[in-house]
């Protein structure tokens, strides 16, 4: 199998809770082939949905090129070798996931002193490490402040500060792409950043950016279109996907 | 029963793990009665220490009264009305604990990637949200990012500055002060901080400073001197406690 470069896919690298990631016959390159599995609460739950990898494609490569139209700088680097697959430039992955909420909901709230639905005056941006922590799951995934972060030079003091302003930058895009294109409010996301080692380590945003993992509201129902559909068990998982990838590409799966 | 200034205790305000607080008779203080009880694992590990009480009100008021010498503001008011209490200004506490760490040890290293007794290059302030999660276990007592901290109100941004300034203030002078007087490193400790309402609400170091709030670890033997002694179970957890005392005061108990 070769993508629209002719770049080739070689063998499986690894296989994740959502995505597999395959090496390719360029060392510069990968590819991401988003599958239909699923899983909520640091992989707790799992099931597969149907059509939600070809959505979850179509919708992250198309924010990807949208993303960098305005200059935010990522790792998509065209078509993959399949209809739910994408080419990505290869990176040092940051062990951190840049977290940004516009409305508080989720584990935030069981956190922290805030009530579900608050409107944050402004976006905040927080990091958690990514520790699949087998032997303390209490510990697994933790929030990590800036200052940490620097201590323990799993970024520098300068890439945070990149990471905050591009992270505060694709609110803004992300949260006017959904809203004019897919007809849905922007609740929150995640996105992970990564060095890209032949361009002297340049800091682009890697992994999907998509609904399983942006929290989104259907502006005229109020519907959940995400993954939460899932975590509370409600009757149709896929529909959200369904409905975004219709609204995006007029596609029916 | 009365205290040095004539100051009457009067009805017990709240039992904690460790300390209990009673109102007294001016409405500006209060008296914190430390007792025997000690817990570990947010409580999951119960049981007293014979003498505990009285070593720690004796080392966290010499430490008060240490620290307001050199001009840190804490709640320390005098001598309470029994030989192991404290007579304490009343405050509005901020809902934090702010930790200090010079070598990295317990739940730190199991959250972050960072080994076992890690001499950090520069001490690190870190703040955790107080919530005894009694719902969501697994997110009692988080760690909390300064962002989140001031876009929840919990503190003001001065505020975060001001309590970072005095807890690295207060790292090195208490490294000092158990260097010299009581031959133990200071590995970390937590300090928590209150607003005093009748003082425009100026923010003071509150609760105590105590082995049960440090880590210590002894200069010639390398043996633990603090709660790690109970939280491991290792065969004499007075020990630490006793010695200390004996060290700065000369009591034997």
């Amino acid at each position: 199998m070769s993508n629209p470069k002719g770049i080739m896919r070689l063998e499986l690298l690894h296989s994740g809770k959502a995505n597999d990631v395959y090496t390719t016959s360029d060392p510069r390159y990968l590819e991401i082939e988003a599958s239909d599995r699923v899983s909520a609460g640091n992989g707790e739950k799992k099931s597969t949905i149907a059509g939600k990898g070809l959505a979850n494609s179509r919708i992250s490569s198309d924010i990807f090129k949208y993303l960098e139209s305005y200059g935010i700088p990522t790792h998509y680097a065209g078509n993959g070798s399949t209809p739910s697959s994408m080419l990505v430039k290869k990176a040092d992955m940051i062990e951190l996931e840049v977290i940004c909420r516009n409305k508080a909901l989720g584990s935030f709230t069981k956190r922290y002193p805030c009530a579900t639905n608050y409107v944050l005056s402004q976006p905040l941006v927080e990091y958690t490490y990514k520790n699949d922590n087998k032997d303390f799951p209490q510990y697994s995934d933790p929030p990590i402040d800036r200052k940490t972060i620097v201590a323990l030079g799993i970024a520098s003091e300068l890439e945070v500060q990149f990471m905050d302003f591009i992270t505060t930058r694709v609110n803004e895009l992300m949260t006017d792409y959904y809203a004019t294109r897919l007809q849905v409010q922007l609740v929150d996301f995640k996105i992970e950043f990564g060095r890209i080692p032949s361009s002297h380590g340049n800091i682009v945003i890697c992994d999907e950016v998509s609904p399983d993992t942006c929290r989104l509201i259907d502006f005229s129902t109020g519907e959940s279109f995400d993954k939460d559909r899932f975590r509370n068990s409600m009757d149709d998982p896929s529909m959200g996907y369904r409905t975004l990838l219709k609204r995006l590409t007029g596609e029916v799966i």
